[in-house]
């Protein structure tokens, strides 16, 4: 059966995961909000980042940097120059578009061949093209256009009681620069030698002109990002070592080597400071998407801010007696969108012998947003139960669940994900036994309650 | 020895707890940036609220909603009308004061007592004060005020290409709103029935003319909210649970009685809605401060949503066939705020026999950023101290350190409230075990490295 955007969507909405942001007042634009189950499966998705890149790495120490920084950050890392749209209007019907979009929208329509990325070019070519290929405006189809004036993408706001220049702050476009400018103080607090990372998880804020696809684009998102700090001559090998890791750890999360792809950047689409970049892409039902940016940033960040703020970004080796400034590779995540994927990885309708189909998501166990779910067959058996969910609440979240069925109360469970069920039934009272249902092979294992503990305690980890 | 908030800010810097924001810039206004221990303390936070409060409680569920919200919100919730500071500036030397402050301050110095909060004043009674006390600037001493006006302390952004009022939106001053506009969605998909409970971890925004206190006061801060549903007429009862609640677990994460006290509003201090309120204060060096405000808010938030949106916010209750909006109880925390006092309660200067100082940070091991110290007596010993530490790591944040003789790494691992050290010798090599060093008592016992696993496994629960 067809997998598509709209049936995960309303999947998402009926039971709990995602809802639109605001949604009693007609929304705000592509915000959203993640619901009780939701929040679960995220904060599940952050754990695993967090565990395997933070937690269990030799390497790595993590952040946590104020959303509002100081806007010198933003003149250091380039974004208060460069970080915007060509936008234009089209003066006849008032509609504004991106004019890279516009170009690509057309050439694609009309079958004409461009190298590299529009994204690249620059205002004044964008321009040209339009004349002389009469592009038309894509809503009212006349010739109309104003200039194209570059859109700064990040949320300004202001801080302290006027609002003028003096006090404009912005709302990070990206984790990364808190990580940055906390280079020396980490290098410093947390004793770490070269080659060694800082990982951070934080919201950051792009007033993006046309969000959408869900939760894909959205203007309010949340990143996963690492900054890894090595010798200038060993970041090729590096880079080519977290490229491997970020893959490694999305495979070992259930995602399928076919429905992922590692794109290299072409030396045209690199950054002009980058010495490589690879998109880790997923297979969205709405085609390929990217989910992490893994970047050879070289020492461009770490140099910027050095000429900038006048501090000292060096660092020096104790045993070579060299100072230097480090190489940067950044594998950059986006929260949401890997959320997002593994939500679509996990979808599936199966059609049953006998006929019926049922929805389930097939998360990997340490994702899931409920582990077990604890089902008293009759709602006189409930204080047994019960008794189990307040154990196995501890260490798990768990689902208590006595309404309807045992059969519907399995396709319920099925359908949000939960790989494990606990029915606890009429022989449960004497023989101190219930019954392990699992999701994916529907198969069930009679299992001693004391032993509960030790039979789920190796079930959940990747 | 003194326990001052010189001390707690100077080792949170030194040791990777919080460091000054964009410091390499010279900072911004009141914000902090949380480093390698203290992302690791205030995640442990976060984690032993959702624990207690979600995972574990047989009532609650979470959500995780956009900071940006639709405007119309923030007319319903009051903030758009009433969230604001009155402000007035000195003409002659130009500083700006909030009336009401100046006129508490002056009251003070002044032996004038007055009756209730200023807080609740209208502007008019604030101006009337100060000309009839002759209230001079604090500053320059003059009596040349401008009158005083209203100053919202929400952030207000721009969404979408053009700065008008059509595309105002603003930063949430406060993550309860969020769970108020989904509580239909929210008991839709999650099938609760009252009395029930949302909780939110997540950012607010308030801007603030007065910050301070090192994270105490900071115009970007983490709330970690609760709004439970209930039944008129069993709220009183319902705030009385959760008040004991919240009190519980503090303590039981190692706030002590006498650093803790429960003021219960006065009726004068309520605001109209509001059948009760407490607020949970701690005793930091500075004085006492809000941690915790629980409050009895009837069903004040929910009509206000229902009358602005038009949406029915009412609940049916199936066994009683009745139809009522419920009341709210909210227990809101300050995440920065209580993480700031598990600091300084956790502070603590020892002499020991022989004269000799250590500074310990006595953390409960739930909470402690490093929960396990793996120390090799030698660099000869890493390679067996390192497979100690890569199992461990696993499960635990661990920290692994072969600089500096033994007691110094002791000292250290005390100095950052890690509660366990596990120091591999060279005996470890032939007899297979460990030496496990206690933080508190300084104590040490030998253990089997095999059985390190099964030592552990509840020595960080709460």
């Amino acid at each position: 059966m067809e997998k598509t955007m709209e049936k995960i969507v309303a999947l998402a909405k009926a039971r709990g995961f995602v809802y639109p942001g605001s949604e009693i007042y007609g929304g705000l634009a592509n915000t959203w909000d993640y619901g009780n189950l939701g929040v679960e499966l995220k904060n599940n998705v952050k754990k695993a980042w967090w565990q395997k890149f933070i937690q269990e790495s030799p390497y790595n120490v993590g952040v946590d940097c104020a959303i509002l920084m100081n806007p010198q950050t933003w003149v250091a890392s380039g974004h208060l120059g460069g970080f915007s749209d060509p936008l234009m209007d089209c003066k006849e019907c008032h509609e504004r578009f991106r004019a890279d979009k516009l170009i690509e929208d057309f050439c694609e329509e009309n079958g004409i061949a461009i190298e590299g990325s529009v994204d690249g070019w620059s205002q004044e070519e964008m321009k040209n093209f339009i004349e002389e290929h009469n592009v038309p405006c894509p809503t009212c189809g006349k010739h109309n256009f104003t200039d194209i004036r570059q859109f700064n993408l990040m949320f300004k706001t202001f801080q302290g009681v006027t609002e003028d220049a003096k006090n404009t702050v912005y709302l990070r476009p990206e984790t990364a620069q808190g990580i940055f400018v906390n280079f020396k103080n980490v290098q410093r607090t947390s004793r770490k030698k070269i080659p060694f990372g800082i990982g951070q998880i934080g919201k950051s804020f792009r007033n993006e002109i046309t969000p959408g696809n869900f939760t894909f684009r959205t203007r309010e998102f949340e990143q996963m990002e690492l900054e890894f700090f090595c010798e200038p001559g060993t970041d090729m090998e590096w880079f080519q070592y977290w490229r491997g890791f970020c893959r490694d750890w999305l495979l070992s999360l259930g995602i399928k080597e076919d429905e992922m792809r590692l794109r290299d950047h072409s030396p045209e689409e690199l950054c002009f400071y980058s010495k490589g970049t690879t998109d880790i892409e997923f297979l969205f039902p709405f085609g390929w998407g990217e989910l992490w940016g893994i970047a050879d940033r070289t020492d461009y960040d770490l140099t910027q801010h050095a000429n900038t703020s006048g501090e000292d970004m060096t660092y020096f080796d104790d045993e070579k007696k060299e100072k230097y400034i480090p190489y940067v590779i950044e594998p950059s995540l986006g929260a949401d969108r890997v959320v997002l994927a593994f939500l679509c990885a996990a979808y599936d309708e199966e059609e049953l012998e006998g006929g019926d189909v049922r929805t389930v998501l097939h998360f990997h166990p340490a994702l899931a947003p409920v582990k077990i779910g604890v089902l008293p067959l009759s709602k006189k058996l409930n204080e047994g139960a019960e008794k189990i969910y307040a154990e196995l609440s501890k260490k798990y979240n768990c689902e208590f669940d006595d309404r309807g069925n045992i059969g519907k109360r399995y396709r319920r469970q099925d359908e949000i994900g939960t790989p494990f069920c606990v029915t606890y039934d009429f022989d449960s009272e004497t023989d101190g036994c219930v019954t392990v249902r699992f999701r994916d092979s529907m198969e069930q294992e009679r299992v001693a309650i004391k032993d509960l503990d030790a039979y789920f305690a190796d079930k959940f980890t990747f």
